[in-house]
């Protein structure tokens, strides 16, 4: 058994090397090593991979570089819609929210509905009801924009005018934030967090919040988040599909997120990513697109990177 | 290969034998037949398991007795949110909405998503304009109500109010309708509907929507619609879990349906069933609960049932 373990994402919408000024390179590794020092602190003092997970993806939820909480992407009308989710490897546990638009932090909002109802999946203003009930700060949906996002959604629009939408780059396109934890008791836990994607029409749920596709947890596999096309994610069932191979092909965490992120989702055609810890405390962390915000900590090593660079946490 | 098969359900979510006056038992028989009817009439003339699925489930969601399209259960409002999908397992692509209130047929409305948008899954407003745009054919929310359901949402407040939710019947609790094909070609195809269940919270969605979930088709494996206590086929992926077992662990048609749903569902809590079709032709129908309203139609066999009785088509 080793000792606990945390990674986490910025998404595989990265500019190619180059595309990003120094100072935003900065920008977004701050956000990274903010994020990975928040759950990092509740492993490191024996607290829970589930609590772990929550604090790092309300870290990156936070900042602006990332397309999740503030920083969310616009939709074709201009507007937010945000998906999260949250599960729990003990138990298969899990909590989840799509199209929502006013509560601060969405991976709260997905734990609430997790310990407070029934229910895995709530959307839209009963998600923000339940919310609201439990507590959590809810704030104006333009709480969450920025002008980069606003930009995007222009140039996206422009490029759909011209019929070249399926030329955006994917850092025009995407983006998502997640986190994957090992406790010390051993306990796996994963969460994502996004607002989709620029310019998707209004009501459009991707695999964040689907519990099998974009997210998903279990102490007898992994713990994984993805990041990528979300369509393609869905229709693989992505997070299901490598605690699948590893459960009942024996395939190790390494060879089943190879396959899957360099074969299948490529075939199917999507930018993809994903970070992903194995029951044994093995970390994968591949993307097929030029980068992906992501870092890891651990007893042994601490570091972002958003290229093939590794700088030290 | 066999020729074409077709199976549907109307939900496992049935009174306890003695339960249904006969009137009751026939009008659903009733309903079953009609549905097996349209659905064969597909599949009879050469045509594709998803036009199969479709026309099955569109005519399950005009008949009073299932709880989907009209018919469809009442939320905690006194509102009706109701979710869909449809998946071919040609290729894997998949449609599906959630929270959706005026569109007369639900599958419809997972349809165009497939094939209409680069989306898999539309919620609520922004799936009800899509359905719009595609010229199906909108009504007003309480097209949708019966007084039957109107009853059974007063009978679960009022065993709320006594804090005996949990002591619901499952014929009061759920209800699901859903059909999967096979057709000459070999292709497999799924598709499921539902109002959910009576007295959830606004804005939730259970399985049936979210592929591998609750529907799932893979012409490698199986075609699968679930019904029962939807967040613990959502926390299974029992679609996606079956489609693996067989794949990857060798298991046939029903040694992984019978493991899922008289074990693995048992151990979770839930009330579940579900009708399955494999590569090959076989046919899977097992449920834990008292009943499952179903029924197969082929070149060698046409029945309904809702108990353990065969009444021909």
């Amino acid at each position: 058994m080793s000792g606990p373990v945390l990674a986490i994402h910025g998404g595989c919408g990265v500019a190619p090397r180059g595309g990003l000024s120094d100072a935003q390179e900065r920008h977004a590794r701050g956000g990274l090593k903010g994020a990975l020092r928040a759950g990092w602190a509740v492993l490191d003092k024996g607290g829970a991979a589930l609590d772990a997970v929550e604090a790092a993806v309300v870290a990156l939820e936070e900042h602006t570089a990332f397309n999740a909480g503030r920083g969310a992407v616009f939709n074709s009308d201009g507007k937010h819609e945000m998906d999260a989710a949250i599960m729990d490897g003990r138990d298969l546990s899990a909590g989840a929210v799509g199209g929502i638009a006013r509560v601060r932090n969405p991976v709260r909002a997905a734990r609430a509905v997790m310990e407070r109802t029934d229910h895995v999946l709530l959307i839209g203003g009963g998600a923000e009801a339940l919310a609201a009930r439990a507590g959590l700060e809810l704030v104006a949906p333009d709480w969450f924009s920025t002008e980069e996002r606003r930009a995007s959604l222009l140039q996206m629009k422009a490029l759909q005018a011209k019929g070249d939408a399926s030329r955006a780059s994917e850092r025009l396109k995407h983006g998502t934030v997640g986190a994957v934890a090992i406790d010390r008791a051993g306990h796996l836990a994963a969460a994502t967090s996004t607002g989709g994607y620029t310019n998707k029409l209004p009501g459009r749920v991707g695999d964040t919040p689907l519990i099998g596709a974009g997210t998903y947890a279990n102490d007898a596999t992994l713990a994984y988040s993805g990041t990528g096309k979300g369509e393609i994610f869905i229709r693989s069932v992505l997070g299901h599909e490598l605690h699948a191979r590893m459960a009942y092909k024996g395939e190790s965490l390494a060879t089943a997120c190879d396959a899957m992120v360099f074969g299948e989702l490529k075939r199917l055609g999507g930018g993809a990513g994903l970070i992903a810890i194995g029951r044994d405390g093995a970390i994968a962390l591949p993307f097929n697109t030029a980068g992906m915000y992501r870092g890891v900590a651990s007893d042994s090593e601490g570091w972002v990177s958003i290229y093939d660079e590794r700088e030290p946490l």
